[in-house]
């Protein structure tokens, strides 16, 4: 006897918590029981007692084999079955004699494989797992031939796995990122919604010139084929006013003016998206292409920008460590031994203010006995060899610097009333080294429009920008975060090509 | 007597319901006070009793004037506050006795000014608002020249507002819309979320060559100012080893083939992120930059993706109406009558299931009486004015047409069993036409193969794609949804370029 399970069914309070009870049984028409074809194996390993509350009943499950080996002489078989909802695999057994079709099975290959499979869930004799499936019905959906399947082979090293990223998602590590990943997304705009910051869409393609902030790559329709098509004026110059955008467009490299100009409107708002920079770096720490996160606040000075940005990277930390536990669990094996430790050093410790001045004179001294491959000094732009020293050997956890040298700083930040150093902040963390840069930005039209002129940089272009200082000002702060910074800070991760699906470096944008 | 009233704090119920409370307390140090710096006016006015509980509370809010004037000959002033939390304004009333700086304050301008009040929330014998605020120190953080200031004037049309995108969402219409399209992208996240799909950033710059969804801008850092500077090969051909990425790189018109890798690997996923057309389109519905979801689901078929679809759509349209409420009063009264009806329809209607054969039946039927533009016939790629014809005039309501000619649509829909169609789905809601379009992918290696070859296409750049059926392959299905049409279709506005904070279409790419 047993009775069947399908996933849990759509109930008003398991989906619908920030939507009215009325509102919400509109919505979920009883016949739209999608969500029931198969059931989770997050849903049966994940729950409190491991699974052992599905004990005898029935499910169905779906995903792709890890390992199919026969045993006792192809009497019966272990199928070790991943799904991708969590890290953890559910062991199905196979007997021979039960499942009609059970050479056909073993025949679809070891690896790989695409299966679903309907059995009955029993409390398991193995260690390390409290339930195994036996199989009733094996269907094959998919077989996966292990001569020529690039992961047959258990060990790949991550940069091969680079080199066929449209199958490395069915890898531990890189299935593991994945879902870490999609957390710190989530993590982020929970943490900004709940707050009521707006998240808006600043455009990828800008037409502005002055950002400043990194190379930029060209956006164009000019080019094809052959260098005679391209539209040129007399005297051989490219001739931008024949493209698409009627002028030379590029790709963007931050979209904190354009999202200053809702801040000014909507007071909290933030912007999660693409951007670019067409640096010839290789490192391990860079892309061409890469997402970031930018909260820009009204009413805001830089101690709130401050306690605000370590807010949120302890919200986004905790969040990882509750819904990725078995992920990080992984990682703490494999990549980062003692990243648990480091994470929850994290989520305790107040993070250290350190004004730049003080943290020269902590290097300068330091530099008597530690080699610095740069020497510091006052005005110099830190490097990664500085931030670590201050983060992994001084004060041993993240360290907020403040008040920087105006000369190494953007135009926009705010002068403090030496004279000499600006409002700007950055997060810095073990292990990564800048993960956060923020500050108050110049609301005073006279300042800022001096600021440009010392730079010698285009103020026409910037009219509008400063419009938003002409025009009912604002005292705001906000900051920069490189998401993909985050997912290597929490998961342990080294190379920045191994956190984001599909990597563009220089000479690399297959797929 | 009055009692001060900040912000509410940062409670872990409020603001932590996916986080452990352990957890959260570490999150939330006592001392990060932050977003008590204002109370919101949205947390105000939007209370259930309309702020009457705050009556005889001294509060501090910051906002800007969407008027400020002088009554009873100079004797006291009606200032109109706005913060941008909701749509609503907050009146504030101050008395020249009773504000030391009042002079300044009126000398600050009337409409645009920046401005924080502190003062004690009172009963309004108002009509139309429930509670007004009697000023006790107001300060101006920005004054605003009404005689410069573009927006000092009340009506503007909305072709006049995109000419200066960077001030126009200080207006009521782009603020709302502003609004809206965060809560559509905020309920996009939850509703796939909380189903257990993971979030997929796709790359936005691709060297994959046969996506064919349309044309696609270059990317390239080979393009400066004078032609003779760009690479080229002996015979005057661009040479694109040269460049960047080492080939002709482009910008993605969908993420769809990116995204089935890891639906081959995770289940359920989707894409939420801009995608681009290099296309001549001068149209109220076309972009050149726009943001689109692509959800992917496996062990799917096309029943399943109907249902998601639609369930989706119904969840982002109740999620609005709950959170939206004053800015969907303001869309009725000014953009669309009728709007709330339409929308309540829509959560109501279980969605027509309409196959193309018997689609082009009823129009071809219809077209005795009606005058198309086009005339229905079985092959055609349905028009707009047949879509809406479908949705506004037969059935009222939303329509899911399914199983199109294999002609009109992708090389990777799987073929149904008359060999003539696929099943592909597109719906079709009344006022916009075509709002998703989807299909269940052909998961048959071979199928898959032919019809690249029917269609002569190149295989040899498809074989990453090919080896996801080639290797435990899947039944897979999923849609695609342009997320300017979602927000047009929840707020009744009738041109793309006024939901998208800096539109991009040809000869516009400013900011």
């Amino acid at each position: 006897m047993s009775t069947e399970v399908v996933a849990p069914e759509v109930s008003d309070e398991l989906h619908c918590p920030t939507v009215h009870p009325e509102v919400c049984k509109l919505v979920h028409q009883p016949e739209a029981l999608w969500s029931r074809r198969r059931v989770l194996i997050r849903d049966i390993l994940l729950t409190e007692d491991k699974g052992l509350s599905f004990v005898g009943k029935t499910v169905t499950v779906a995903g792709w084999t890890r390992t199919m080996r026969e045993q006792g002489g192809g009497k019966f078989a272990f199928i070790v079955l991943n799904d991708g909802s969590t890290f953890d695999n559910l062991q199905c057994v196979m007997d021979s004699e039960k499942v009609a079709n059970y050479k056909e099975v073993i025949k679809s290959g070891n690896v790989g494989v695409c299966l679903q499979i309907k059995g009955i869930l029993v409390k398991s004799p193995a260690a390390g797992q409290s339930v195994e499936l036996h199989c009733q019905e094996v269907t094959v959906l998919g077989a996966c031939d292990a001569k020529t399947f690039p992961l047959a082979k258990k060990r790949h090293t991550l940069e091969h796995l680079r080199d066929i990223a449209h199958l490395r998602s069915r890898t531990n590590t890189i299935a593991a990122v994945a879902r870490v990943r999609n957390s710190c997304a989530f993590a982020t705009h929970l943490f900004f919604q709940e707050r009521g910051f707006k998240y808006i869409h600043t455009p990828i393609i800008t037409g502005a010139d002055c950002e400043g902030a990194g190379e930029m790559f060209t956006v164009t329709t000019m080019l094809d084929e052959n260098i005679k098509d391209i539209p040129a004026t007399k005297d051989g110059k490219i001739d931008y006013s024949k493209d698409f955008f009627g002028k030379h467009a590029k790709m963007t490299v931050s979209g904190q003016l354009n999202v200053e100009t809702y801040c000014c409107a909507l007071s909290d708002v933030y912007t999660f998206g693409p951007t670019f920079r067409a640096e010839n770096s290789h490192s391990v720490r860079h892309l061409a292409e890469f997402w970031m996160i930018e909260p820009e606040m009204a009413f805001a000075d830089l101690t709130i920008d401050m306690e605000v940005a370590e807010d949120y990277v302890k919200f986004c930390t905790a969040y990882v460590m509750e819904h990725n536990a078995d992920d990080l669990a992984f990682f703490e094996k494999q990549i980062e031994p003692g990243l648990h430790d480091r994470l929850k050093n994290v989520l305790e410790s107040p993070f250290v203010r350190l004004p730049y001045t003080k943290a020269i004179e902590i290097l300068t001294e330091a530099a008597k006995t530690v080699k610095f491959e740069v020497q510091p000094y006052w005005g110099l732009d830190l490097g990664s060899e500085h931030e670590r020293y201050l983060t992994e050997q001084v004060f041993k956890k993240p360290v907020i610097m403040i008040d920087y040298p105006k000369e190494i700083k953007a135009f926009y930040m705010k002068l403090n009333e030496d004279g000499k150093t600006v409002r700007a902040m950055d997060i810095l963390v073990p292990k990564i080294g800048e993960l956060i840069g923020g500050s108050q930005r110049e609301e005073n039209l006279e300042l800022l429009e001096k600021r440009i002129d010392e730079l010698k940089m285009d103020k026409n272009g910037l009219q509008w920008y400063l419009d938003l200082r002409r025009y009912g000002s604002v005292p705001h702060s906000g900051f920069g975060l490189g998401f993909e910074r985050l997912v290597m800070f929490v998961t342990g991760m080294e190379n920045i090509r191994d956190v984001i699906p599909f990597p563009r470096w220089p000479k690399n944008a297959s797929y």
